[in-house]
This record gives structure tokens, C-alpha cells and sequence, in this order.
């Protein structure tokens, strides 16, 4: 390693995840290394419970000796000696993400606000709604918004016109925004890690329909969020983040409601966040993250 | 109110629930007013869900018009008026306090520790275990160890063997310090709202057995311990306290386990503490702390 | 106490200081009861260190006795009494609030989209900044906006001119949403009690100019938000909520200033839900919330 | 790597820190990998505004081809080429450790315990007090104590006799469990880094005596504890571990001192483990912690 990333240099990201065995590191540093790579982060993990080894190993593009267009087909015999899953990102390759939100917004102007600030190197060009409240907010932040109403139960039919949506505007990252319709598995498969929900409880309490309810009648000291991938199992695919406050007797649940919108904007853009940044391998559904 | 409690003042508490009325706190207040008492603490709430009314209310017993033995007498008119549930408690009544616990030793000794510190006003007898492992540390504090093996599947034999003991010392106070035995609702019955277990999870998540290896299984960002009044429904009693902290995964099984015992140790601990301040009321299968 | 607190019901808030002294909590709830008030909250604390006694009480106006207009002048008396300070207001009288702002716009964002929301009962006319960034979102949200460039080192010439917009629109709260000029006693002082900033740090710690700077230099696992009134002792106004969150040696200060981001909104805005549901007393440079 | 972590393995540690340049990481995995060594634990970090390069890497010596006695000198070469600093141990030297303790004994009772429950692989031979009530725990733990009381003026005096014990039990670490006095710089420059202590605050917040006297004073609604080495800058050395709890204006200054007890225990218990997990480098007056 050597030199402080500069903002401007384009860098790129291995995430990877293997067998474990003797040698990996060396090797995949002493790769980067040969090539005349600047590696500007490298983390790793070693699952040792099923003897399987992760990493992120970033580096700057900038005077390394293997042309961008041709790193991918360089790195494969790698990936084939040491059985690995691989993905290879590049930093100024920019996401697309669409947001879905039901009547709630304030994961969606939050969303909105972190976009508007630069935060994130994103791009948003679609807001979706089964209801119409946010066409206001949507229409200020200069986004499309789509109002796509879930009247009768067909659920394909609603879902496509979503899908189409989706498609038209070629989107990498789906961000459910407190959107309350539960979505079929055939839906949720389209976006496989890469569909992101925050639920208002600290999973797995209180999974389902109105957690603050469920935590209010159980009495807890503590209410949460959570931000996980979606998978065909409700509320229960792979955790990326969570967060907590302290509750008391005193919190009616409409307090709860309250308070808990802070920890669930918190959480969800956390998410997205790491996320964004490729730090985020699933494995057996759950996340290991790696900066 | 007027001036500052002095330690070795003796003082009532009352602690009352009935349904929401007026002029129950001007009543009482005023009651106790009107005696000559000093108001050291006065906590309350309403729960409007249910319109319950909470109080608690402690006041200094010098120069209090109504002796003590006649205090109870003397409230009970006002408890009927308002269809109170009342508990009177002095505080130089000195609860007896019992520890089971099995193989792990960390609670037992904060427990220990707390209590050789003088940190609370509780006689401390008897441990009971059903393993051997905790009578070097209870001899070295000198305190009386039972060993009770649960041997076979009589419960009913071995719980009333430990009933005994119980008994014998007049025990008020029941603490499950990782006691990993079940018990009856039988035996439960007999200790309504007075014996207190830690569950090493944040329920109502992982509640049974192996929190740790449930936890490490969903791959939560949070881990947690919960302190609880122990009913008949398993890991379901009034929560009283709970905490968290948090993990990744890097963190095995193991590790967490470690980390745990720091969390299961203050939220008991706590809970203890609570209890024996008489800051607690149970309603609905909650817990109002009152201050 | 009876009934639900109905949401459209005005009440009224009565917020006390006084000597400690006996009978005071049984003659205030006792005035509101004879005069058919229905009390929905009722808090007191007293310090004992200092004798001081504290009390929140909030009723329903509907079916109260003495009218409205009247309330004050009925409660003088007593107030005169107990030698008490007090404050009288109405769920239905509406605070004025003012944003001041620099170039981060974050905690801007945060109060836009809650005020928005309707989370908070408030007027929000009007958003003042020494930088020309915020034009755009006030303009969006359709919240009028004055740049008003500090050029020079003629501070008062400045602060009257902000004042100007201020007293315009009959501002009572003013916000310091990263307001990043320091202001002088004399402007500081037309707003005691009433004009709320979020510094980020966890005061004491680290207070004057870049405070992530001064957490990183120190090496600190633990960074912070602290909201406080102003007052002539920059950063040491009555603190009023504070937040924390943790870091490690991977946090440059660049990141820790993305961290915090969240905990400063967070902040910020539950100590501007305290103000506006008046729960806040200021007593020696502290701030008592009760509820 | 490979394989997990069997617990009765000696491994090696290599703790690292040298000028950040390009290959370190894949010329000492390579290093390790090619004398046979199976990592069991890497993690590294760049300081990119120093351009300072830190590892910590951590392998079974068991198959290594280099001989333990003989390690050392085959690293050296290594060392020099990179301009390292670096230190060598091994998981089977135990570490002797000594505690200093005054009056308040509940830091010392949770060391104890955790010792007792062999939750550290470290000898405890001795305690040293200038006061004389940890005899009692001292006994019954079976641990040598000594009572040196600091009369007088005569620090040189008193702390020549203290160092006399550390030196008789060949103290590696010594343990600052709320041991009230200020050493001297001479005294302390024996054990650089070497010397943790617990202080009762949240720092830089509140240095020096009395902090929650200091935190009461400035109405904080949140307290800390903070453990770190020692240097000859009171409170100013490398802080290892913070952590933090809620309080509010119903907490007194007795009530802060009784919840910090818990938050002190576990913010020096967990130094003690990370310190003796070898997973601390200091560095510019802070610490990286490697895992």
C-alpha cells in the first residue's frame, strides 16, 4: 500500500469469497502488487465454523499494469485455482436506484436528502408508489414518481407494472422505504441482493405486520430497526444493519412510532450505504462487512 | 416535599395501580400531606390504552402522624374508594434473597460483589445449584451452598428440595443467576412477581435454549440480555430491563458468549436493584418502573 | 387523571419552579381537580441539593372551570404563594421557529422534511444564511429565505440585520441548524431559553471549532452530538439532549463527519420536540425534561 | 489460511507498524505461507494521513518451519527492510499482572472474577493498596497483598516501595483499578504501555478528580468511562476503550457514582482483554486495535 486515496482516482473492488486455505492473501496481494497496484483498502475474514475466507481488497486503477477492460478475464484464472466467487467493481461505475414507499416518507426524504447532498454516488432517477403522496415531494427533488395503486389482489399484474418501471430505467438497487406490500418471491428473485427493506423492529422480534404494536404489548425496554436484504422469506433474509433505543412504560406506541422514525432512516441509509460503497458479502444468509 | 432524605431515615413506599379516576393524586398527596409527611419521591402514570393509574409514592416516617403499625390499617379506607391495588413496603424491611444458579459463575459472582459492597439492602443466605462447581466461591463469601443435583426427571422431587431450603431461610426473593433448569408452574406459582431470571438474549427474540447460537445463526448486528419476572410461560414474564451491544461477524459463537456475560451481569443486576427500591409494578404482564 | 387524551382537545401546560416545600404537588393537582380539570401529564423532580421543586402539569381546557383568559390571573395567587416561577401555555398557541444556517444543510433537510411530515406543531416562515447554498431548498419547500452574507468584521451590523428578518416574522424560536458564526451576548440574549444549537461533540468535550477534528486528534472510540440553548458562553448553554456513536482507528475525520451527520439531526431535532411540547425547565444552566 | 483455531495451539503474534509502501501485505503473508505457517488472524490498517502501515497477524506455530527460538533473528531481515517496528509474542507467555487499588473495590471484584473464571490467560500474583480494605477479598482470592499507605508527602518514598513488590513478581502489566493517586512521571515511564488505567468519565470530558461531581455540575445526559495507558499527561494517555450510559436531571451525583460502577468494570475489563489478546499498537498517543 502507499499514498492517501485521492477523490478523483477511479479505483477497483474484488470481493471475493472462497474455501479457506494456505496462501490466499499472498497471493491476491502479491497480484495486485506484481501488476503495480496501490491498494488503498484490503480487510479479510475467515469464517472458521465452515472454513470459508473473505475479501475486499480495493486498489487505484491509476498505473496499474492490466488495462480496465481486460482485468475481469486476467483475474478469472485466479478465481479458478482457488474456487472462488468473485465480483469486480469499479468506482465510478454508478448505481441506479429506485425507491418504493407506501404512505410513510420519511425514509424517502431522507433518501432524498442524502442524494441531494452528494452523499452517495447514485443515481435516482424513479420514485414508486402504491399510494399518491409522495408525487409532491418526488416532483420538487425533480424525480419521476409512478403511482402504481394495488386495488383487487392480482399481484403479478400490479407487480409488473412496477417491473416495467423498474426496466425502463435500467435499475441496479431496489430501496423498500417503509413500502408495505409484501412482494412475490418470483419479484424478489429479479433483485438478489440487491433489493434492500427496512423493518421497524429489531428482527428477528417482532417480524410482520405492526411491529411497534407487537414490542408495545410485549413490553420491551428497547425497540429497533433493521435494514436486510429481501428474500422470498418475510422478514427474513440477510441483516446488513441494525439500531436501537430505549423505550419505557411512558412511550404509547404512537411515541414509539415517533421515535422509532429516527432509527429507521438511520438504519435503511446505513444500508445503502455499505451497499454503495461494495462493502457487503452475503453468505448463508448473512453479511459480512468488509471495509 | 421538603428537604433532602437522610440515609438513615426510615421511610414508607406505596405503590398503587386502580383505574384511572380524578383526583387521585391530590388524595393521596394530600393524605400524606395532611399526616405531616415528607414526600421524598412521588412517581406516577397513566396508561390511557386501559386508563390504569400508577403511583408511587415514598415519604419519610419521622414525624409521620399515623405509626407505622397502623399505616396499612389507616390507608385502607382510601385503597376501597379508588379500587386500589396497594402494596406498603418500609425501608428498613430487609428482603431475603435467594441465587440458583448452574454451571456458569459470572452472575453469581456480581451478585456477590454487589452485595459484599453493600450496594444493596438485602440479606443474601443461600445458594442453591445443581451442580457442585459454585460452593468454593459461596464458602469463600460465606454464604450457605446447596448442592440439589437434577438427576432423573423427577422435578417435582428436586424442586421441592429446593423449596425447602427456600423456606427454611424465609426467602422473598428467588434469583435464576443462569439457572438452566426449567421449572414447574408450580413452583413458578408459589414466587409471583419475585423471582427474577436473565435470558441472554433480547427477547423476544431467541428465547429457549442457545440464544447465542440462534443469534449467530440469523447473523444479528445486535446481541442483547433481558431481565424478566419469571411466570409460567417460558422466557415470557414481565420484561424489567434490558440491554445490547454489538457485534459483527467477525464475532463466532464463543466471542459473543464472552461479551455476553457483561450485558446478562448489568441486566440483572439491575433488575435486582430495582426490585428491592420497590420501583416496580406489574400490570398486564408489563412492567411500570416507577422513580 | 381520566380518559384518553383526544387529539383535537386544546390543554393547557402549566411549567413550575419553586422553594421545595410541603403539600405542594397535593395543592396543585388539587386546584386543577376542584376547577373539573381532566390532568392527561403530570411530572415533578425535586433537586434535592439545592431544594428546588419542578412540576409539569398539562390538562384538558374542555370543561375547565375557569376560562381560558382567565387561567392566568387565577393562578397568580398561588404562584405567589409558593414563591414559584411559572410558565402558562396552550396546546393551540403555535410557535414561531427561525432556521439560521451555513453551507451544511443536513440538519436543514432534517427540520424540512419533519415539519413537513407534521411532526411538530410549528410555523416554520423563514430560513436565514450567511452562504447562498440553502436558497434552493428553501425555495422547494416554500420557506422564504434571506442570504445574509457576513463579509467584513462588523458582527453588529450583521446580527441586526438578522435580527430585522427575525422580529418581521415574529419569530419565538430560533434554530441553529450548523450555524456556523459565533453570536454576540446582546443578539444571543434577546432569545434566552429560546434559541436552540447542535454543536458536534459530545460537550464538554471538544467545544470551539472542529470538534471531529479535535475527536480524531485525540484518538476518542466514542464521538458526539450535543443540542443546547445559547448562551453567552459559547457552547456551554444549558445542554438539552446528547447523542453518541462509536468509531475506531479506521474512522478518518472525514468519515466521523459523515457519521455524525445523522447523530446532529437526530439530536437537533428531538430537542426541538421537547421545546415545542414544552417539556423543558432551565434551572442553573441545566435543563429539567419532564413529561 | 486454513483450518480453525484448535484452542490448545500455540500460535505466534507479529505486531507491526512501518511507513505504509507498496508489498508489505503480500511479502509477510507470503513470508508466513511459505514456511509453513497457517494464519489464523490478519487484520491491517493504513493511516493515510501519516502514511503509517500497522498489521497484526497471527499464526499457528505448529508446522512452522522456522524453530520459536529461532524466529525473532529470522524476522529481523524483514523488519529492516521495511523499517518496522515490530513485536513478537507468543500465545503461551503469560503475562503477570498486578492491580492498584484505593478504596472503591468493584473494579478490582470484576477482575477478580474474570480471573477466577479464567477468562484471561494472565498471572495475578499480587495486589497493592495505599489503603487497607482489600486485604479481606485479597485473602479469600489467595492473592499476596499489600497495604502501602501514601502519607506524607513522599511520593518517591511511596512509590519506590511499590515498585519494589512489581519488581519481586516480575509485574509485566500493571492494572490502575480506580486507584486514586497520581504517579509520578518517573514511576510511569517504567511500564510504557504496559500500565492500563480506568478513569470514571467520558474523556477528554471531565479530567481529574471528581469527574461526576464535574458531570452533575454541567447537567450532561450522558456519563462515561474511559480506560487507557498510563503517561506522564494526567488523563491524556492513549485511550483503549470508551463506553457511555443515559442519564438525566432525576440522577444525583450518588446515583451516577452507583450506575458508573458498571460502566467502569467493563470498560477496564476490556482493555485488560484486548491488551492481553496482544491486539493493541500505540501510535501518535492513540491505539490501532487489531482483531
Amino acid at each position: 500500500m502507499a499514498k492517501k486515496k485521492k477523490l478523483e482516482t477511479t479505483s477497483a473492488v474484488l470481493l471475493i469469497s472462497c474455501p479457506d486455505q494456505r496462501g490466499i492473501v499472498a497471493t491476491l496481494t502479491q497480484w495486485v502488487s506484481l501488476n503495480n497496484g496501490n491498494v488503498i483498502h484490503l480487510d479479510q475474514h475467515v469464517d472458521f465454523t465452515t472454513s470459508t475466507f473473505f475479501m475486499r481488497i480495493e486498489w487505484e486503477l491509476d498505473g496499474f499494469a492490466i488495462p480496465r477492460d481486460a482485468l475481469a478475464a486476467a483475474f478469472e484464472p485466479m478465481g479458478e485455482r482457488f474456487d472462488m466467487k468473485w465480483q469486480l467493481h469499479f468506482s465510478d461505475q454508478v448505481e441506479r436506484m429506485a425507491v418504493l414507499v407506501s404512505k410513510q416518507q420519511h425514509c424517502l426524504y431522507e433518501v432524498l436528502a442524502r442524494h441531494r447532498a452528494g452523499e452517495w454516488n447514485v443515481e435516482f432517477p424513479v420514485i414508486i408508489s402504491n399510494h399518491p403522496q409522495a408525487a409532491k415531494v418526488a416532483g420538487e427533488f425533480g424525480i419521476e414518481f409512478h403511482h402504481i395503486p394495488a386495488e383487487g389482489d392480482d399481484r403479478e399484474a400490479h407487480e409488473a407494472q412496477i417491473l416495467e418501471v423498474l426496466e425502463k430505467h435500467r435499475i441496479d438497487l431496489v430501496v423498500l422505504a417503509r413500502y408495505m406490500r409484501v412482494l412475490t418471491p418470483d419479484f424478489v428473485g429479479r433483485f438478489p441482493n440487491r433489493m434492500i427493506n427496512i423493518h421497524h423492529s429489531f428482527l428477528p422480534a417482532f417480524p410482520g405486520a405492526r411491529p411497534y404494536h407487537q414490542a408495545y404489548s410485549r413490553g420491551v425496554k428497547i425497540i429497533g430497526a433493521t435494514s436486510h436484504y429481501v428474500t422470498a422469506d418475510l422478514d427474513g433474509g440477510p441483516i446488513i444493519d441494525q439500531d436501537i433505543m430505549r423505550v419505557s412504560h411512558k412511550d404509547s406506541i404512537r411515541e414509539m412510532v415517533r421515535k422509532g422514525r429516527n432509527l429507521e432512516k438511520g438504519v435503511l441509509c446505513n444500508a445503502l450505504w455499505l451497499h454503495l460503497q461494495r462493502k457487503i458479502l452475503v453468505y448463508e444468509n448473512k453479511t459480512v462487512i468488509l471495509n
